[in-house]
């Protein structure tokens, strides 16, 4: 087995050099902590959201979609408590000018050159931007921290258009900004990043039984799309570490080569944003049930996840380095559902005319159902590798024999087992390994 | 037929009432052009950006996915000439301090109060922020203006991790931001919006063949998707108003109630982009073509699509209004692969529990594959009519006879047309019509 620390080194060096992650502005040197999505990443993070709201909007019937816009009205910002305390405190040192985060140092000289520090100040983490002509105060707005007020500010919206009764929840999925001091570790923590969250609202009362729901069928949904349970676990915060809006919170966490670390929250939000966005805005966001005649606010579990970190779990979680007949091979196990390619179509020989067609045309026929690929860029045993390496859950190879027999070989990626199947039972045959 | 005038006040009206559409931060008196997409507008806003994704990612073989951040390195601004000259003119009124764009007083007293204006002053587009702790120069950064550079910049990382050869294109889908001073039109020209777009790089010299290939090529994609073809029109610009980097562009406007107005713009951005980033960032990005051992920067044919202005002319195409035996019928006849939801099922009589629990268990079977709803909240009539107005294609009705035949009724949208189907072939039956 490979070391735990190397890991992460070569989960890097892969995703750079197959196109899962770039670093944003590489040209220039790069952006920090910002980055992109290359054409094998863009395809796993559209397949785990898809995979996300399939699994609460399409296939449950309590949940509601929306998207809301990154920009909002700065006094969002103010009722949900950001703009007053959402902050990091941060300390210069006066030799170097290099600045840090103040409980990383605290009653120390300055990490790098060993100054002296300057007093302790408060940082806020919002992104700040002014819409309009002119950067006046009245112009002042923010890039959203979190997904989730845009769910909260609209919550009478979606009740009132979709005939909701509570307990029932809204599903968003977007982009958050957040001007972190201390990032790295890939996509773990970056500045701009992409959450995927539920506020679901219930009668108070009922809000732990579900928070207890919520922690399980969210620690279940990352071992159904193939995280290993060994490397998950549900931490319940303490009282002194929770927020000032919850009530209770359990992270879960995944075993990154870097350490145990947060992929999701799920907080019992209590009815304390809908409680600041009433008071605030003095419009009525209480909700009344029609069978009991009573008027309340709800109480919210919120799960929160990160995508990016859920990317990057689901590529570590999966990759694995094997042996096979004295040749090293590296796999991407990831869970069908998640592969960036679904099929490759290998032709064994690629001078030879009819076998290239052959495969061209099998490709062709698969891209309207599936994301596949074609590729004769180099020998058979290489282009195996290839695939494996970016996790295609099945390779199809055009051989001499095609031309005769009308068969090809599908190959498994994990158990690397070869079926030799009718071209024109293909399409069926994935239909069935796809289900 | 209705007035056109009245249309728009009409989609915006369906918009908000059914949950498609919402203004940013309403319960605060709203953030002025910027939207929410509701329950329903998530799901149409989806689908449009998958079957986009879907024609030009999955089905051609000669294009590549990218998702690049919306943060990018601010010199990225400088080689696009965006920081330069991505400027509208603006004027003020010394009396009313209202502002306004000079091209629409240029001359005039102001249009409110009749006061005198200013002198004419520049003012850039762009959305700044700052990274890190402190705002100062070295931490300006913007918000993109347009998709299009997080394409050029990681050009080369593309053709490396792929093997791509030219011709190939790059699709993106991602936000972009511009401080608009004219907006208006519900979501035609906000402030923060949704690009599709493609960078197709070519050989010089082979560059008007693809622009016109691509012209066609994005027309025909919204007709293919149930747009009118006499509401579309391509409109090639003139000499002086191409932009300073295209040698042509041709607009595909759709004539909304508000008149004909841009969806897409197909422009010939020749070599621009590239040539300007290899000159400030000094990185080679010239392409090798190893069959003609030529190095050349490549040409680029850009097809730009706004979703939230395409999502706005689906709605407002589809939206028609009948007379079915005396009664009013609003539909939105979409695409079905554009429709939010595409199958109700709706019981005769709430009051059965027999035909309610069969009516469930339909919708939870449909549900795995289909976005499907049940509603039970009012008479048959009504229930047809909720869902002709959100473009439903399929309702399944439950009755008393379904209780001993196995038979559900499917009535079609469009044609009103029903149809008696065996409860355990109708997932067949759908996977015919949506196939």
């Amino acid at each position: 087995m490979q070391q735990k620390s190397d890991v992460m080194d070569k989960i890097v060096s892969l995703c750079k050099r197959r196109g899962f992650i770039f670093q944003s502005s590489e040209i220039y040197g790069g952006l920090g902590s910002v980055w992109d999505y290359g054409p094998l990443g863009v395809e796993i993070k559209k397949n785990v959201k898809e995979g996300w709201w399939r699994s609460n909007v399409y296939e449950r019937d309590d949940i509601e979609g929306l998207d809301a816009a990154i920009l909002m009205h700065p006094q969002v910002w103010m009722a949900s408590g950001h703009v007053s305390s959402f902050e990091d405190t941060l300390v210069d040192c006066k030799n170097c000018k290099k600045r840090f985060k103040a409980e990383q140092v605290f009653g120390k000289m300055c990490p790098e050159c060993g100054g002296e520090l300057t007093e302790a100040r408060q940082f806020n983490l919002m992104l700040k931007t002014h819409l309009g002509p002119i950067e006046e105060a009245g112009s002042l707005s923010y890039l959203r921290p979190e997904t989730a007020q845009g769910i909260f500010v609209n919550f009478q919206n979606v009740v009132n258009s979709m005939r909701r009764k509570v307990p029932f929840g809204i599903a968003q999925i977007g982009k958050a900004f957040r001007n972190e001091i201390t990032t790295g570790n890939l996509t773990f923590r970056s500045r701009e990043f992409e959450q995927m969250e539920i506020e679901f609202f219930v009668k108070p009362g009922t809000d732990e039984e579900w928070y207890r729901k919520w922690v399980d069928e969210r620690f279940g949904w990352y071992v159904r799309f193939g995280m290993r349970e060994e490397n998950l676990r549900k931490r319940q915060h303490e009282q002194n570490e929770l927020a000032h809006y919850a009530k209770a919170c359990t992270d879960i966490e995944y075993k990154f080569p870097f350490g145990w670390s947060e992929l999701e929250g799920i907080a019992n939000r209590t009815d304390f944003d809908l409680m600041q966005h009433m008071n605030l805005s003095t419009k009525d966001l209480q909700y009344f049930d029609d069978e009991s005649k009573e008027k309340y606010v709800p109480y919210v579990i919120e799960p929160s996840g990160g995508i990016d970190r859920s990317v990057l779990a689901f590529l570590t979680d999966s990759y694995r380095e094997e042996e096979v007949k004295g040749d090293k091979r590296v796999v991407l196990g990831l869970h069908k559902r998640l592969a960036p390619v679904k099929i490759a179509v290998l032709p064994l020989l690629r001078n030879r005319p009819e076998i290239v067609s052959l495969a061209k045309s099998i490709t062709g026929d698969l891209k309207s159902s599936y994301k596949a690929m074609y590729d004769d860029t180099a020998s058979i045993g290489r282009l195996y590798r290839r695939q494996d390496e970016i996790g295609t859950p099945y390779c199809i190879t055009v051989d001499v024999d095609s031309l005769t027999d009308k068969k090809v070989t599908v190959r498994d990626r994990d158990s690397m087992k070869q079926d030799r199947i009718a071209v024109d039972q293909i399409k069926e045959y994935m239909v069935d390994k796809f289900k």
